[in-house]
């Protein structure tokens, strides 16, 4: 079989990272040869907007659509604002693609410390589900009395019945498919009374029909510190747009860094191609050093092969990169020495061994 | 001089911590004889509601504004719907009373440790800025085509020039007092376009204003990490009313436990009583057993004294407090076996010797 993947490299380490993860994947076409991937490498990046004053190409849609899944990098620039280079790439492309869920798994990756002094990589396995096409990431709101002492702004979020329908029931069944079997919803719902309280309702008549599926419901601020304080209570997680980007990137850093998260931007329907992303952004601090951690998207890399039915090449992955971060092979930001080459290398070598 | 405090215990282990902090200000007056504290204890509480279907009653504000503070203990209630208990209690007085910050500080205390590996008290003294009457908590939005399947709710947060720049010079003049003179902004101004974009453009020119202070803006996701990852480079902290919800309560698990965080609503205008509060909530799950930590609620009354005027006292009650907590005369969710009438017993001890 031939898959058809747009590649997105982005800014800034969104673009080493790729580089690396497309070896990574040469590699695994060769030694499979049941699959091959055909690889469109597209420059939507912060300087192509500086130079052209846009980043996806108006006619680029029907292309993209047909493709059979995104693979992103990471897209920020110190010389673009930040909701512009997001509003014009990222967002869109989530959008536009009905790419409806976020999906974050967070373990502690062998070899990996979490930050917690007691937190062992069996009390924290988390399967993080956001909402990802609607919510607080709606974009509508305004101002008004604008550059006068009166001004006020908006920021209007909006929850339908389809979009947290949709979301439970795709959490459910991923919280049935886990061994615990355990469902955690987040909401504000005390704060706040409408979109929220909708969200809760929808939660509990959805779980009617998971009888067999362990359900709880917690304020989202309340929820920080039991992951912090009881991350062994929790498994699967649903929560909505905002609240899924906030806890997910507290997750990331409770499994050590940042730098090993994956994520999955799912339309669960297929029609169109799914997206899949490292967690972490552009990070123009260390961009063009080579000592990212290539390890997250070489993560996307292989939930992509799973979403796209290679489950022996996923777990092949999975695997060789387990391998590697339990040798020691690692990045800075989790307490090696390597840089992105060396763990890339490290992992190419697991590979043809496996 | 006599000061005229309206105590509301409120719920669960509410009044169970409010009882114990009486008994230590009781101390406090005999002890400095300079002041005295008319205490009016208010019923208004989930258990008043439920018997007569309101938590304040519709004659008290008038009183309630001629008091100089307020200690608050927590609301929340099984029988109650949160949203009815927080609406209708705590969040009518804090905005009715023109409350616009609410200032946690963030410290571990002597005696308690941190959840995260490498984290001493040196590593973490942080000061939040809560703006804490408009944003996410202004109440508004709705719910459209309610019982079909296309149901539509949104939440609306309005911010205010008027909001966000008295919280932000709030902010500034707290943070150029401290030693480090440094203020962390967060928002979500890449995703959210419009309140969140006016908060971080009247954040740059405010600072104008303060040369003196150091800058730095964060997202909201982001910050979490930075919180658990490199907790030593943060020090003074303004959010928006839900972001600052959500990184107080990750803030104070970080220090060691929601049990020990105080919490202070303030009007700067001082034309309305202030408000003092732990942030833990009513806890329904450890009600009634004696067994709640009323380390937040002595820190909140001690921040009450100095918001009064009384330095003195409110930095003895810190002394007598930190003492206890360094002795290991603790509650269990700080790693004691102690009660909470053994708690307070030690601090009034302490204070009398001091
Ligand atoms: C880049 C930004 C729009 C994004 C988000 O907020 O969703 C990021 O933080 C993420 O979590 O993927
Ligand atoms: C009880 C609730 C309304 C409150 C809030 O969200 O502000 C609480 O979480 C707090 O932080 O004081």
């Amino acid at each position: 079989r031939t898959y058809r993947i747009a590649s997105i490299p982005g800014d800034g380490i969104g673009v080493e990272v790729i580089e690396q993860t497309v070896k990574v994947l040469r590699t695994m076409e060769d030694l499979f040869g049941s699959f091959t991937l055909d690889i469109d490498m597209l420059d939507w990046s912060s300087d192509r907007y500086l130079e052209k004053g846009e980043y996806i190409p108006a006619d680029a849609w029907p292309k993209l659509r047909a493709s059979d899944a995104i693979l992103f990098g990471a897209v920020g620039s110190p010389d673009v604002p930040d909701d512009i280079s997001l509003w014009d790439l990222i967002l869109p492309l989530r959008k536009k693609l009905n790419q409806y869920i976020n999906l974050r798994p967070i373990r502690i990756l062998p070899g990996v410390s979490s930050p917690l002094r007691s937190c062992t990589s069996s009390d924290l396995d988390w399967m993080i589900v956001r909402e990802n096409s609607e919510g607080e990431y709606a974009g509508q709101g305004g101002t008004t009395h604008d550059d006068t002492a009166q001004t006020i702004a908006t920021e209007v979020a909006i929850f339908t019945r389809l979009g947290i329908e949709r979301t439970m029931r795709f959490a459910f069944d991923i919280a049935r498919d886990r061994p615990r079997k355990k469902l955690t919803m987040v909401t504000k719902s005390n704060a706040q009374r409408h979109g929220m309280v909708l969200w809760d309702k929808i939660f509990y008549e959805v779980a009617k029909e998971y009888p067999d599926v362990e359900t709880d419901k917690m304020l989202v601020d309340a929820m920080t510190v039991r992951m912090v304080l009881k991350p062994q209570t929790l498994d699967t997680i649903v929560a909505t747009n905002l609240h899924g980007d906030i806890l997910s990137d507290l997750a990331a850093a409770l499994a050590g860094s940042i730098g090993v998260a994956a994520s999955s931007n799912l339309d669960p329907t297929r029609q169109n191609p799914s997206m899949f992303e490292p967690i972490h952004g552009s990070a123009p601090d260390i961009a063009g050093q080579g000592i990212a951690n290539p390890i997250g998207t070489f993560w996307s890399a292989a939930e992509m092969l799973r979403w796209l039915g290679e489950e022996g090449a996923a777990d092949l992955l999975m695997k060789a990169m387990e391998t590697v971060t339990a040798s020691g092979t690692k990045t800075r930001d989790v307490g090696g020495t390597c840089n992105l080459a060396q763990v890339t290398e490290a992992v190419i070598a697991e590979l043809e061994q496996l």
